[in-house]
């Protein structure tokens, strides 16, 4: 190895408030050494996710982080040595990795994964994102060709992928997102029908002209006023798959539900149903093959957002959190 | 005919908050002449239900009830003249008679009901709260033996079906009622596990407690704080069935939804589904077999609460949404 320095972030206190960067520190530790049964990684991309700031908030599907330690994360890495056999030197793996340069992981806990270029696509298309969209979308949304597909934080990386399958399975598609060139973009880009921009007020007016024959399908990446927008704009039977509430992970929780729950969920005979993107990982290589063939064939266009130095990972995650990324947001290390 | 009279409940004005006698009048009417198509019907029973007031704020599944008409609701009636040759004298039919002694009524608007007696198990256990319970535990709740059940407006006609089929399938059951009465009953006299008391406070330790390995299956029939604290104490890959939203009807509709909507229900991947029985009277027979079964046998019990004559209905359904019901409530015409 070049380096003998291991960089680490810190997340030294839990935000009670907004997330800010004096929630992170940058420090430096030794290079560890593995254990039987794990592999040194060397990091290369560290993947940004609304939920990096939720675990924040406490246990959900995985344990909270705590105060004082490497700020956890998931990133795609390489092994460099192995005391496992399953894995070895210059394998590629996707692993919570945690925000540092190097990290000694049970190989358990790790995935292997293809070597294809460019590897970003791994954090991407064929990464958390693609899956969560591809699996949100056909099997909670089960959208059908002619229906009304909607979906939040669309400019995203779940959310443009989300878009772009439900065009390829024949939905109208409309996007919300958080101003004029997003919306333009998805619209004219990423070939949505229409797009709404949440940022311009009258949200539920927009959506209502956006969608004038209801909303079959809402994949609510936000939760909060949104989803409550959505939820009086939904037709009879139709299904909401929740996939995550990022309008509530940065500061204090809602106080309150949208209204017309469960009032408008039963008048509806709506399904709103939420999932996290392990639960399918036995169905894991149809869907990569769908999604290889769709990009392949040009018509899954995929976004992604690189930024560059472990050192404004914080800095990254904080803007994701307000909405400046376009598509899948990372930090090359 | 006897009588010559037809006497009228009007809804005379909508309520814009709680509902009141004064809302209705008692009026005299000409015994319709059924036109082709069509039957004359002598109203038996008015079944009495807190979709009646839902229907009052406007279209839901049915279009809403207006001022100034005869107030709707369904019934059992016989038919004493036909023109239409589906139905003829001496049949038994239910159908939204509306509140009065007489209606004309499309013979393809009513259902023709098997003999059998006490009649009043035709609105009760064999009518739309047996068949909702039965659906919507068994087809949205899926519950597996072992697994625990929480039903709201746990001795209310449809609850108290819920609790007791859930017993069957072998599940531990904690019902939510007003009162140490109803909750003394729930457990003594229908053999459920647990009840919640929700008029004595603290509704979310008591449940807590009375569902120590949290929530598989909740039925939920009021919506508002109990919805909460239930979303609060599912497990991971809950069902919530959405039968009603009680605590919502009377008055101005709530502000606000439950918190937890959508955080809870992606972290911990739940189902909340809205239902209405009438997309499933295809499997009606199935049900009405497993239902005479259960109470030929004693599994089930049938609990009536019925109310003597036509006059008295408004205060039957006032009383009726302030809780004062066990089981099915229903007015002897």
């Amino acid at each position: 190895m070049s380096e003998s320095v291991n960089r680490q972030i810190l997340l030294v206190e839990k935000p009670t408030g907004k997330l800010g960067p004096e929630h992170f520190k940058l420090t430096q530790g030794a290079i560890p050494e593995p254990k039987d049964g794990e592999v040194l990684l060397k990091v290369r991309y560290i993947s940004l996710d609304a939920a990096n700031r939720a675990w924040m908030h406490g246990a959900t599907y995985r344990a909270a982080v705590e105060a004082n330690t490497v700020m956890a994360g998931g990133g795609i890495a390489e092994v460099v040595a192995s005391k496992d056999p399953s894995l070895k030197s210059g394998d590629i793996v996707f692993g919570d990795t945690g925000w540092q340069d190097y990290a000694a992981v049970p190989a358990k806990h790790l995935g292997k994964m293809p070597k294809l270029e460019p590897m970003t696509h791994l954090l991407s298309v064929y990464g958390i994102a693609g899956l969560t969209a591809y699996f949100g979308l056909l099997d909670i949304g089960k959208p059908k060709a002619g229906e009304t597909v909607v979906v939040s934080a669309a400019a995203g990386s779940v959310g443009s992928i989300v878009g772009q399958i439900a065009k390829i399975k024949g939905c109208r598609v409309v996007g919300i997102a958080g101003g004029k060139d997003k919306c333009d973009w998805l619209v004219n880009e990423l070939g949505f029908d229409a797009a709404v921009d949440y940022k311009d007020g009258a949200v539920f007016k927009a959506l209502r002209a956006a969608a004038p024959k209801g909303i079959d399908v809402y994949f609510d990446n936000v939760g909060g006023d949104i989803l409550e927008a959505c939820l009086a704009l939904m037709n009879n039977r139709g299904r909401i798959a929740c996939c995550g509430a990022i309008s509530q992970y940065d500061g204090v929780p809602s106080a309150t539900g949208p209204r017309g729950v469960p009032g408008l969920i039963v008048v509806k005979r709506l399904i709103m149903q939420g999932f996290i993107v392990m639960d399918y990982m036995d169905q894991r290589d149809q869907a990569l093959k769908d999604l290889q063939s769709w990009v392949a064939s040009g018509k899954l266009k995929v976004q992604e957002d690189v930024i560059n130095g472990l050192e404004n990972t914080p800095k990254a995650l904080i803007g994701l959190l307000a909405g400046e990324n376009r598509g899948k947001r990372m930090v090359k290390v």
